[in-house]
């Protein structure tokens, strides 16, 4: 369930490497990775849920009210992460010349059923 | 010269709310608020040093390449972070309402002015 809910999103956008949803604490839950080597998803969902942590953070004490979406684009790798609820997040490796709207688009879709799979 | 240039990305942008040009280590270089009382810089920059130490740290780790932009959406606001360099970054908040692409576009446009009035 979770793992085609990922690979819809992953594999629905050109350029996505991988997807993963994970608890606050940096436990995943499910590991969907489109090309096998080209992406540790167990080191990416880690240094994921230390930022997700910080920016919750300065979230809270900014009163920004909760952080819902996080986009951060480096030389090599677009993620995007989306929190799910207080509890988990999903995020998604894309590739830098990946369609970034889509992957969006897609990850924004899959978010409710997510939620629902979790309950 | 920093004032006009935050000034120009802040208020050419609706929803633009204020701008800062800041040290890695979190000192503000140059700060600009368009609504005076809505945000308060002093504390949005320190929060904002402390999401872009994370992330770079996170980008490191992943050999992801050095981060060059950051946006993070929240209930109350968006917040635009552009890496000049390693030492200096730009930030810029918004209402959620914001042209968030145009505050962008603009952030980068003033990117390179920065930088070069930096050196």
């Amino acid at each position: 369930m979770f793992l085609q809910l990922l690979r819809d999103v992953v594999d629905g956008t050109d350029g996505g490497l991988a997807g993963i949803l994970m608890d606050a604490q940096g436990i995943p839950v499910e590991t969907y990775v489109r090309a096998p080597g080209g992406v540790d998803m167990a080191v990416v969902g880690a240094e994921y849920s230390v930022i997700v942590k910080s920016i919750r953070r300065a979230a809270e004490s900014l009163d920004a009210g909760g952080a819902r979406e996080i986009a951060i684009q480096s030389d090599k790798m677009t993620t995007l992460i989306r929190m799910l609820n207080d509890d988990y997040f999903v995020a998604v490796a894309l590739s830098p010349d990946a369609n970034f709207g889509k992957g969006r688009y897609l990850m924004r879709a899959a978010a409710p059923k997510l939620l629902a799979a979790l309950a």
